[in-house]
């Protein structure tokens, strides 16, 4: 909706439908990825999976899905054409991330990619889409379009260092989840890997929770502090893609919201 | 594709990817069916939920969606509709179900609304579309769609049949697996309800397996045999819908397409 308005767009009616479904496309997901990961709680509250169970929580994600379906059709091909894209993926990402957390590494470049996939791609999708509605020429577009995707990056980053770093009331949700990738998020910016069996082998060997031993230990090494670097250059990156953008109300909150994302505690 | 010929089109590979986005749809939600009914194997083959485990059958599901996303923006705005109406149908009916199978009963009305979203929709807008991009006129459309309407509740019916009668070799999957639905096509014949929970009930008070003996109280009663006479009304529905359309031979594949529904054993 900001993209929109910060392309010249002047309804916001107009950009809502899109706007929902871009929402309703990571609802969705979230509701699949709690099934997949047991997880009871989202946003402070109980997931779909655990008040519903999983056949229900299954069939919420394919309808929301279905729903974006439905909500983007109206908008023709190029749009159509967008959000199919992202979609997809976005699937591969989560997929790519399965694969890691299954065979408990993930290297630096993996990690970019998943986060490009996963995260960074519905970003731009959404803004690209809010800005072609408006009208807006291809620089501006494309201005919307980077802004986006390095925000995304950024979120997702500071997301995972969260899951690490995180006191879990303020966060809603059970921290450690993503430990995985939250190590992976960390390892970019450090060139080591960080095996996950390490952490496996250590459940048999001692008592302690050892995704909480190994959360530790990422606190330790000062690594997550260069994990912050990097989301900060990517921060960087966003608002210098507004630069190619007129002042406007809504591109101030585009800036605004890059510093939302960087500073978010929970 | 045979929508497309019967309605006078002529270029086969044109339909070809809206022909493969119905199939996938089709074969996404039985990756997620799979999930949810615990089942091993599918066209006698293994299950990719058995194969692959939960989190990369639902991602698996959730990526064929995408893709049939994709297959489909091309085609614009009206087939876009038809198809994403035909989604949020199909995961209505499997909601459906879902509540059902989880009461332990179903009434008639609820089983014929069942198979209408989860089942006939996708046949009807499979024909709908081709029939639409063939340039067929309105009567022609909506003789096509009539047809596939029908023939996917008759496929539907007489698959519930076979779910309890048939042989499970012969089938490639299990047999009794969708038993509480199947007993609804029975009972959708018969007026009477047949409540799951007796055979639940029946589990704690004896050693025979449940599902076993409701199959088995089923064939016995008959009442197959009027689910079967069912399906015949349907399929004749089915057949008329095609007296709208000028001979032809793909006319003539639609025709034997409902005598191949009727009359199938696995």
């Amino acid at each position: 909706m900001l993209a929109y308005l910060a392309a010249g767009g002047e309804d916001l009616s107009a950009v809502i439908p899109l706007a929902a479904a871009v929402e309703l496309v990571h609802t969705a997901t979230l509701v699949h990825d709690d099934i997949n990961d047991h997880s009871l709680t989202r946003r402070g509250k109980i997931t779909v999976h655990a008040r519903w169970g999983r056949t229900f929580a299954l069939l919420t994600g394919d309808y929301l899905f279905s729903k974006v379906y439905e909500l983007m059709a109206p908008y023709g091909r190029e749009f159509n054409m967008i959000m199919a894209q992202a979609c997809v993926e976005l699937v591969e990402g989560e997929t790519l991330q399965a694969a890691a957390a299954k065979a408990g590494t993930i290297d630096q470049e993996t990690y970019k990619r998943i986060i490009s996939l996963k995260t960074a791609s519905l970003f731009e999708a959404s803004a690209r889409m809010g800005a072609l509605l408006a009208g807006g020429d291809e620089q501006t577009v494309e201005a919307l379009s980077d802004y986006a995707y390095n925000l995304g990056l950024t979120f997702q980053i500071v997301d995972d260092v969260l899951d690490i770093m995180g006191d879990p009331e303020t966060m809603g949700k059970p921290t450690g989840n993503d430990v995985v990738q939250g190590a992976g998020a960390i390892v970019a910016q450090n060139g080591k890997k960080i095996n996950h069996q390490v952490a496996v082998a250590e459940k048999a060997a001692q008592a302690d929770d050892p995704i909480q031993a190994m959360m530790a230990r990422l606190r330790e090494s000062g690594a997550v502090e260069v994990a912050r670097m990097q989301a900060d250059e990517l921060a960087r990156r966003a608002r210098q893609a507004l630069d190619h953008l007129p002042a406007s109300p809504a591109r101030k909150e585009l800036e605004a919201l890059v510093d939302l994302v960087v500073n978010r505690e929970q």
